[in-house]
């Protein structure tokens, strides 16, 4: 099963096994790295991440790893500025700022393409081996650019539609995200409620609809459902939470010990962290927030007016204000090293298949 | 595969492939014959039945099977008969009522448990050999009476909590039910939001969880889906929309055709049109209904007042207006007969284990 895989075949990896691009320091280079040496794909989360931060990590990575990794970008939203919008956001985050000791609310601003562009050029300068995008499809200069510097381009979709709409950008492959993830729906053509799709269903329905490589995504999160993703009509498997709670990511103590601890249905999917449905642990915060969601200001402007909020709750170990990305398959993920993960995944199979 | 597989032994049946008890003639006694003179499992959904119909379709099915065969009831609600609530509810309804040319509204009766508690004795009486629930676990007298009667009784659950108390009670199986599943939810312990985990995340965590045979429901239509279901850790599958769509189902030609023709992200989960969240296409009574949602009588009461109109609709061919409950893995379904459908997926399944 290792052998004949169009994905490791194509990407030059050992396994195919990747690690989400999960944003917000939880991909440091050393769980990347990590990932790849075991076998994997490890993939750099620089969705939040600075030009010049992005390209450090990138030869940190380099530096820790011979092997191919990703890093994933958020293809760029730029929504019309609200003030009045804003201003009412703020007051409702008013209590948790005061909670927290933080001063002032932040300022916004419009700069996601021109970061966007400058992590292209630095992706392509580092020759970064797989590129891969959420909350959407780049447009075709970009996709082009990346092709002819021979990266792999890898997109995300939540429905089959979408999953053509992949395939015909040009994408090399997709990773088909179920309603079972945590973190953030990479829904992009629909509501995100009528994107719901559990990965069951999702995989083998876009299976028989597009020709480029599928990785199942959402509720995976050990050999089980890596061999089902596989039966399911998927090449490969990614895994969010699984690698979230890992000895090498950067998640905080708080947010690893949270996931160990908690059951499948305390979780939540809400807007109020960021203005785009996620996924985490039903808490404080959330439930706050939850009858202002509706109004809140669109992605990425509502992620930045509660940007100090989740980073000084951090700090502060108050949980109840954290924003806890977490998949609906919580119970299957331990404390261990990537190393033990992926080894444990790839004897599970093994023994399966005896 | 097939042999040493404890669902199969414990119920006498070849595969262990389960058609789900779908309520509101759709199984009817050829439908549920046909499955388990397939060699899989069929369900007589008796959840809207009164005793005397719920007598004769077992007969029925006797007379066209020798096979093992279920019976599926509703574990009886009593809510409290709100009159203010029903009448704003009728006021909502009334414009469907009067395109459809129905006079007045349903008187609503409370019988439920009556009828349930007669359900029961004629199981036994007719020797059934399964008895399935939905909706919640009966109390421990029904399930022992049962039990004493060498029934196998099989329960549902949505959560890893339900699982558990489910084994508590004595169930010799259960149903675990996935978020993709079509028709009512059957959540009886946490909220309904909170219950809705995808298959993929679900059947591991039960499975590390429970000791009695599970059996994995929820986007699974073909041979990939039931494969997948045993590497996850169930011991069975169980499909819903891909028997409805058969052609010994007694579901409607337009809701077959509706089902044929949909793909996974026009559906939505309502409660309009029974109380009760429940998956199926979205159509013009999900739409307009859905901004009353919140201020709806509970089940069975809803239920009892849309049933004229969700049976005139049938007859009118207004699909607009019919529950077409359907699960989120569509385009895998089929026109064809049972015995194909259960012939190709352990086609499929051998195939795949080669």
């Amino acid at each position: 099963m290792w052998n004949q895989n169009i994905l490791t075949e194509k990407i030059g990896i050992r396994y195919p096994i990747i690690q989400a691009g999960m944003a917000g320091g939880i991909t440091t280079p050393e769980l990347v790295a990590a990932v790849s040496n075991a076998g994997g794909l490890g993939t750099l989360g620089a969705g939040y991440l600075k030009p010049e931060q992005t390209r450090e990590s990138i030869q940190k990575i380099k530096q820790l790893t011979d092997n191919p990794f990703a890093v994933n970008l958020f293809t760029p939203e730029t929504p019309e500025v609200n003030d009045t919008e804003i201003a009412q956001a703020n007051e409702w985050l008013l209590p948790f700022r005061e909670e927290l000791h933080i001063s002032e609310a932040p300022e916004v601003k419009e700069v996601q393409t021109a970061i966007f562009e400058q992590q292209i050029q630095i992706i392509i300068e580092e020759r970064v081996p797989v590129c891969s995008f959420t909350f959407g499809i780049p447009s075709k200069a970009v996709l082009q650019q990346l092709k002819e510097n021979h990266i792999i381009v890898m997109g995300t979709a939540t429905t089959v539609t979408e999953a053509k709409a992949n395939e015909y950008s040009g994408m090399d492959m997709v990773v088909m995200q179920g309603s079972e993830a945590g973190g953030h729906r990479g829904t992009f053509l629909s509501s995100f409620e009528d994107a719901m799709i559990g990965t069951m269903a999702l995989i083998p329905q876009a299976a028989d609809q597009v020709n480029i490589p599928l990785i199942a995504a959402g509720g995976i999160s050990d050999g089980r459902g890596v061999l089902a993703s596989f039966i399911l009509g998927a090449q490969g498997a990614q895994m969010g939470t699984a690698f979230l709670s890992c000895f090498e990511s950067g998640a905080n103590t708080q947010h690893k010990q949270a996931v160990l601890n908690i059951e499948e249905d305390q979780l939540a999917i809400t807007s109020a962290f960021s203005g785009k449905p996620a996924r985490g642990i039903r808490n404080d915060f959330i439930k706050k927030m939850k009858k202002h969601e509706k109004h809140l200001p669109p992605y990425p402007i509502q992620n930045t007016l509660t940007k100090q909020i989740r980073s000084e709750a951090g700090k502060q170990n108050r949980t109840e204000w954290m924003s806890l990305w977490c998949g609906q398959n919580p119970r299957s993920c331990k404390s261990q090293s990537v190393n033990e993960l992926i080894t444990s995944i790839v004897s599970q199979i093994e023994n399966m298949q005896k």
